[in-house]
């Protein structure tokens, strides 16, 4: 495996190799997810922190519930019920969460390049970021890569289905955080990506930007697409001011019927939710086969738990208390001791010599 | 025992024998709360989360310990820190809430009938309601009916009781979710339910009510009554709207000491919480030994943990993770190993041949 | 060990005795907070609830850290979720947080004696004073001597130091919850306090203080003092008002480089923060070795595990399920069994005869 980063701030702080690493090891924990009891010690006695600045039920019952299903405990804070009230500035927040000892603190603000000023004030507590901004939500970039790569056979399969693949992102780039690690995230296993948005709602320069393409016509590049993803109209984040009204956006850029009736047979629909029902997408289009909005966000958990495990995680032997990769329910490492919350390595005789439990750092 | 709902939306989901069910369970979960360690591994493995879009202390409170005694994890949410700010439609949270695989949503609403829809909208998630309008509270109905079983001798005597019990429900039964919830209960164990109410605070029509009789003159009835079930006056919800002033309200329908000392031997008194002291009861009747409010919030958790428990839990052979019914102290597989939190099936010398730990779903 | 007391409320309820006790035992969990497994079962089965009715990111994560550090049950409340907004008077919270069976609530109130009154209304639940009005904060004064203790050298050593030792407490002591709790500790164990203050700023007597003396010039004092406490300039308590602007208030009583050069050597500096660096410090002083402002925090846990085992704990016997005070890793007793979370006394074959496990009362 690839050395993974200290923090997660940006999807391009992962390559291809790192990106792989993520999606074999969110296998495992997508079988955890499946689990009777979905459980796992991993990281028991580590303290993650949810600091959302920016309201968001679901990315951060995301994080809560992988962080949770690992035995971490989480402390929970959202901007309204913090000192910021009282002038309490961000850098010694996070001071505060350091110095307190908590192992993780997941990021969510409104102004871009927030969580890179946080990895500035910490040592040991490791940053992840849950969305700053127009900038990065890498989360959601890597849950989109595998589900897309689940849709498209899985494991090795789905991988190599990445080479030259036809991806299109739909809708306000503009504003995005999701567009921007989404399409680092495609070009890095080798798809290829065409924005697709009216022109005020692209950014003012692409320079730099891994893109193949770019075009204001929908109709034009839907045939031939494997991946449609579409963005949110993010009224709160100045979509709005940029389209003359949503009826309009929706009939250049919504994913109606006679739209949905364009697709190539095996094309997939991504959103990365909430969606707004009837301007980005038809409603009934929501709930085509084709539309794995519902495996975006259950997948989420598992790559949440993924990352959470390689950015705080002792190491392979101890993932899920078994086997690390591909199917711990095959492995006979995979044993019951291990292999649920409840259980302890010290449940056999031996307990008694001194082992010292698998929350141990290396 | 009788099959249990999915889901527990309204008291009227369940038959005469589902609420003896809840009663009798409730029993080992009231048990359990007076253990030195009052936590039981009955929901290892599942995750509830509480949404309330309607602010609560008190049920909050209750459901969450209840759950966090059961070793379930818990996800809390309130309308101030959830993505509904961003035009995150209900539906959509609903489904994230879902596709994370969260067991159970414990829903608060401010219009009746939400937590109906929501079962539309899951297919695994298990929905309770915590509170809707002025539509249903289930769960403090089944508190209110423990509490009175418990006054009444417990067991099958305080349920006996119910037959013919005389239950007068006094105060603003128009906005009562908790009224409508009472009224059955009552008439479903065999209770005869007087509705007392100025004729402002009485619904336009009481058709379908299974209601014994309506007055306006509480001090007719008082003598009478085995229960006195007070409502609070909800100055949130329109109370103030429909009486005069608060103090002719406490005039007419206030359980002054004057009213306290009409009550016959043996008769309680019974409140949903937050009392206001002074206008729905006199503070020196609420500190009464007739005043049952304080048992009805510690039973509240006892029967937040059963409902619980029938639905999310696993059969009657994993409760408290021994016996299931009655008197679990006295019952011989009422083993260390499996009472208390920490103690695992596992703990054997057989641990390693393979049990799967006491989380499985059957 | 002296008898604790049954809440804390105020530092004044702790003797030299007890307070000397809390220090000893608090060695024990801060080094419990530097294993590499911080989690200990001391309080398993026990439920804690914050109660802020003031936010306070940092005094919550602290105590809800160290809360779930020892395995208790967690929940938090704060003022915009709670139902003080309909009514619910705050003796009913409590009433409520205490029949619900809540072990302790850590309560933060704008009004001073706030907890208190709360102590009336209990009968099992432990009060703990997270910081009432300008009256009483004293798990930070409990923090400061832990953290001065620690720099004069540690456990009975830096003890010792207390006797004669020169501590000048800096700042808005009018409006300061903090300055009257360490005022009151560092007396306690002897140590010769100074307040440091413009006029304005002191309160209008200081009849009952136990002060040694009383200064309006800080260079006077700066190059005699031991331990430099600065206060928070609390702009939302009121401090504004009394200094004309913060500029002139830096150049009187702000710890600027200048001043800092003044310290005599091995001379610390506290903060309780959040800092306002540029105010009270200037921001490379914050910097210095002498700065002691992350181990306060740090050392926050370990007084706050410390307090509520004292307060909710079972016995020096069951302290980190090993040895209670001095060096748990250094005695026979701190067996693997009991020193993590994930252990069991279970764990023998002697399970099933019949032990209840490490979280009865006793």
């Amino acid at each position: 495996m690839s050395p993974f980063p200290t923090h997660l701030l940006s999807i391009d702080d992962l390559g291809p190799a790192e990106i792989t690493d993520v999606l074999r090891i969110t296998d495992s924990f997508a079988e955890v997810g499946r689990r009777a009891n979905p459980k796992v010690p991993t990281l028991r006695g580590r303290t993650v922190a949810t600091l959302f600045f920016e309201d968001s039920t679901r990315t951060r019952m995301s994080f809560e519930t992988a962080a949770k299903r690992m035995s971490a405990d989480v402390l929970s804070f959202s901007a309204g019920s913090s000192s910021v009230n009282k002038g309490e500035s961000l850098r010694d927040t996070i001071e505060t969460v350091e110095a307190i000892g908590i192992d993780s603190v997941i990021i969510r603000h409104k102004s871009s390049g927030v969580p890179d000023r946080v990895t500035e004030w910490v040592d040991h507590c490791v940053v992840i970021n849950a969305g700053d901004g127009w900038h990065q939500h890498p989360t959601q970039a890597l849950l989109d890569l595998y589900t897309v790569r689940q849709a498209f056979g899985g494991g090795d399969v789905g991988l190599a289905r990445f080479q030259g693949l036809q991806v299109i992102i739909v809708g306000d780039i503009r504003h995005s955080r999701v567009a921007r690690s989404q399409i680092s995230a495609y070009a890095a296993l080798g798809a290829e990506v065409t924005l697709v948005a009216p022109s005020t709602l692209l950014p003012p320069s692409l320079d730099g930007w891994p893109i193949v393409a770019v075009t204001t016509d929908l109709d034009d590049v839907l045939p031939k697409a494997d991946v449609v993803s579409l963005l949110r109209v993010q009224s709160e984040r100045g979509s709005g001011e940029f389209v003359p009204t949503l009826r309009e956006y929706t009939a250049g850029y919504g994913l109606t019927s006679r739209r949905a009736a364009m697709l190539q047979a095996g094309a997939v629909i991504l959103h990365p939710g909430p969606i707004v029902r009837g301007v980005e997408i038809a409603s009934d289009v929501a709930e085509l086969p084709a539309s794995l909005i519902t495996d975006q966000v259950s997948n989420g958990v598992a790559i949440r738990m993924a990352v959470l495990f390689l950015l705080l995680g002792q190491g392979p032997a101890e993932l899920l208390g078994g086997s690390p990769e591909g199917s711990p329910e095959g492995s006979p490492e995979g044993s019951p001791e291990g292999s649920t919350e409840d259980s302890t390595e010290d449940s056999t005789e031996d307990a008694t010599e001194g082992s010292t439990g698998s929350g141990d750092r290396a």
